[in-house]
């Protein structure tokens, strides 16, 4: 057995499922959120085109991180999903408490598990061009290192963060990471875009799970030592107590706060660029491109929408099956489920988030 | 007893109510065709409205002319309406077989009664100057014309025809017509309106019974003899069986191509000039603008809709009780159905029609 292969069987797959996807209201809402949509079309959702994507490079050895509201549709779309390899969160709170329990207990269950956190709602369509990405990254974990991956900029989009890159590691392609930087104005992304030291950080994090839990221990050490207990009775009786009484208790933070970044300062993180499709479909725009695929005045139909358009172009998703007619609207989004309907623009795709947040204040949770 | 009063105790009105208004689709309906909508806001149907416009002249003395499927809906909206003025077509013959059959009873029972017609659904808001207007067309009607009332163009319209007003006549304000134009080209139109010896063709007549019959049977004599034979019976147990031998025979024809324009021919139609707003309110753009009254980036909502709007403007129409989400979009249509649910824009207003037609052609009867 060479180096590589141990390596790679050192991996195991983990999956965050969690996030509403507060902008792709109505469609996605607390109890049907973005994962748990086939958003590209091929009659998959986002969470079954992740885990076939994954299996390749992890034979089964994946766990997935989600709300426990969600464990029905989860496992009803995942039959393979042993359920030993689930976490229900009773609350969400946010990704750090989610992907460092998974560490934990995958690290309580096998010392040196490398694992790799890929979220549940993100669309990649090159697989294998994604595998020979991952392949690298969990091969630089193998070093020590906190390994992410990153995106080639196609444009300078200001809807993602970036990652500074240093100088190329011995393996491949990887380098070191200089830093990571928040969502810039458009001139700051222009910049970056066109000095080539910059990828798209697509949120995608591959290290040892120790590695993970002693940079956490430093930069977190209550978060830490709480799920480390947890992971410690996780396989007995004892766990639904343990997380009765500790989950509600971890700090609610991102994992590119409380390890990305600082262990970036330390010199800790490489980065291995992607050379594939990425897209985050974080919003019905991005969808309505995805779909497209850069043929103008197309519209988007997804859902049992009986549709009759007269010249119109944008994204139509109707889960209600009435018939819906567009006539002469260039761009338009139109969502049409059974209690809420959203007519909107391209170009006014971001601020459906507000009104999903001015639905929340005026006291409209049940359609959220 | 003075004889304009005399006048005004012959009148007899006369509303038919019929059409779909296929431009207002999945608004209205073959089952519940435009008249029977509230499209002011004001808490009323169109019918509604026609009827109570017309009492101060009629006290009661009115006929409502309409398709027998809506013979229920007509009598729970207009509860004063006696039901032995009530004319049940068993299918749509157009124009001239509903007001010449009218006609034809009002003369059975009344011979010297004078009927005015007017659509069950344009929207006068100016009742008082409509009731001038009225009369002085029921005292020129009085001296054997067939009278029309023509509005004063507040723009170059395509959608309407058009009246061109001859010399003025001995009575106030009434001119004889020289000619009924067809709905004109923008150009016509201009020329038109800047000539000032045009009015808007609005569809309402006033004539004795008599002197419309008696041209209908120079211009159609079957279809004349038709609604003679018809109202001999009318009052008599063998009006069912009449109707259904007689009514499928009568010729299709619009009374513009029957009466009206033949009888200006021959010099003996007159018009009264309205001076009051009126809409045929023929499409969603019209009611947008009805409602707007001129104030721009409004949003007209009409029905039960909940609406959360963020710079919108334009007409949304619901009766789903959904919330409807609106974000961004300048002048937008949407029309919100249990099974069908349009969205377009004002400039594309007019093209719910072929929409409609395509739905027909492509069998999709059951949503028209």
């Amino acid at each position: 057995m060479d180096s590589e292969k141990a390596e790679m069987q050192r991996f195991f797959a983990v999956i965050p499922a969690g996030g509403i996807g507060s902008r792709l209201w109505p469609m996605s809402r607390a109890n049907a959120p973005k994962f748990l949509h086939d958003l590209t079309g091929n009659g998959q959702t986002l969470l079954q085109d992740t885990w076939d994507r994954l299996q390749p490079l992890a034979n089964g050895r994946t766990m997935v991180v989600t709300g426990d509201v969600h464990a029905r549709a989860v496992a009803d779309q995942l039959p393979e999903l042993d359920f030993a390899n689930v976490i229900l969160e009773p609350s969400p709170r946010d990704s750090t408490a989610a992907i460092a329990l998974a560490a934990a207990v995958l690290a309580q269950r096998e010392p040196d598990v490398i694992i790799g956190s890929f979220a549940a709602d993100h669309v990649i369509s090159d697989a294998q061009a994604f595998h020979k990405t991952v392949e690298e990254a969990v091969k630089v974990a193998a070093t020590g290192k906190i390994v992410t991956i990153g995106l080639k900029p196609t444009e300078a989009s200001v809807a993602f963060g970036y990652i500074k890159k240093g100088k190329r590691l011995a393996t491949d392609t990887a380098c070191e990471v200089l830093e990571f930087v928040e969502k810039p104005d458009i001139a700051t992304a222009r910049r970056y875009v066109a000095s080539d030291d910059y990828l798209w950080n697509a949120g995608m994090f591959i290290a040892p799970a120790a590695k993970l839990l002693e940079i956490l221990a430093k930069t977190q050490p209550t978060l830490h030592s709480g799920v480390v207990e947890l992971a410690k009775v996780w396989d007995t009786e004892q766990r639904d107590q343990a997380m009765a009484r500790i989950w509600p208790t971890l700090t609610k933070i991102a994992i590119d706060y409380s390890v990305a970044e600082p262990a970036a300062r330390d010199g800790e993180v490489a980065v291995v660029p992607g050379d594939f499709e990425w897209h985050d479909v974080g919003d019905f725009a991005a969808i309505a491109e995805l779909q497209s695929q850069g043929r103008k005045g197309h519209l988007a139909v997804l859902g049992s929408a009986r549709v009759l358009s007269d010249s119109s172009s944008g994204i139509l998703v109707s889960d209600t099956g009435r018939l819906v007619a567009l006539i002469g609207l260039e761009d338009v989004i139109v969502v049409d489920t059974a209690d809420a309907l959203l007519v909107t623009s391209k170009e006014h795709a971001q601020k459906v988030k507000s009104l999903v947040d001015s639905l929340r204040e005026s006291g409209h949770s049940e359609l959220l």
